[in-house]
């Protein structure tokens, strides 16, 4: 089994982080996208979408999508649970962890992509007035996630999971996109601070 | 348990498909969107993001992400399963899932969001420029597709899934979003036919 990894991206923090929180350690590629190692032939032929993260089985099966390889482990490793226990736990951190990624992860995404002069050549053609529309709904976002973390101590209820991690993730990817935490929001504050002192979270 | 639908949008026809396949049947509220009934006091209450679907269990529970519901009821009841089974195929179903919503769903949504006239005040604000850079990614997509649906039946290996639900419902968006189909593409057609064909495609 083998894991091709990006320290550059955001993406792969959330497997690595999962598979911290689970305690499993597996052999591990870098692939750098600076370098843009990902749009070679050798790693299409891995992924030909051209995203990491990517892992390989042993039979030589191949899956792609950050989430998708977290709930391969979740499966093979059930504790500590991450996608939730019983349908409605579950669904509820299904539901959390869309709700960051549609609304939250993607505008900050947008952001970067479309405004960081990095992403010249990676995100071709950049479009300035996309990133601007979705700057203030990621902000949005953090301040209705104030509110319903005023209520409990996770993304869902009392148990740290895979919503968590997402958001984390985007949380921190704000600052390459040069957005900053609105005003107030000290309920997500104290949640960020609290995930951000997890082990899990220096994967 | 009361499930809040739309007719006129693409993601709650993913639910309504699943629940066909399940053979679950659930007490419905049409919300209407052209009326702007989901930016109401009323059912911005359910869901803030104001989004459909939405499901409200008997305790008060509100689901909302249509793909969140159908996990709820993957949970409740597995038979037939559309999530896949064991490790490997509930990592495939995830992936392949993610890759239509990712690469091809996100993409006819931005063209048909970002440049229908219909979507004038519901876009707000419409960026053209994002729509034409999206429209090749889409089309691309269903190139890569048809390759893979050389060598199987359905989108996961041998059986239907979400991951079928989910492209056939972009597939079907494309119209709205005035994409044409790719020249070609005789697998993603006979794949498209075949799961068209299927009673649930009409729910």
């Amino acid at each position: 089994m083998k894991l091709y990894d990006s320290r550059q991206a955001p993406n792969p923090r959330r497997t690595r982080i999962f598979l911290a929180e689970k305690g499993i350690t597996l052999p591990t590629e870098q692939v750098d996208i600076m370098a843009m190692q990902h749009k070679t032939p050798e790693y299409t032929a891995i992924n030909p979408l051209q995203r990491i993260p990517a892992l390989v089985l042993d039979d030589g099966t191949i899956i792609t999508e950050s989430i998708a390889i977290c709930r391969y482990f979740e499966v093979l490793q059930p504790e500590p649970p991450l996608f939730g226990v019983g349908a409605k736990e579950i669904a509820l951190v299904e539901m959390w962890n869309r709700r960051a990624e549609i609304n939250f992860f993607s505008n900050v995404a947008a952001v970067f992509r479309h405004l960081h002069p990095a992403m010249k050549e990676l995100e071709v053609p950049q479009v300035p007035a996309y990133a601007e529309a979705m700057r203030p709904r990621a902000i949005w976002f953090l301040e209705l996630l104030d509110k319903e973390l005023a209520k409990r101590e996770f993304i869902v209820g009392d148990r740290y999971s895979v919503a968590d991690i997402t958001t984390l993730v985007a949380v921190d990817f704000m600052k390459p996109a040069k957005l900053a935490m609105p005003e107030g929001a000290g309920n997500v504050k104290r949640w960020h601070a609290a995930v951000s002192a997890r082990p899990s979270a220096r994967a």
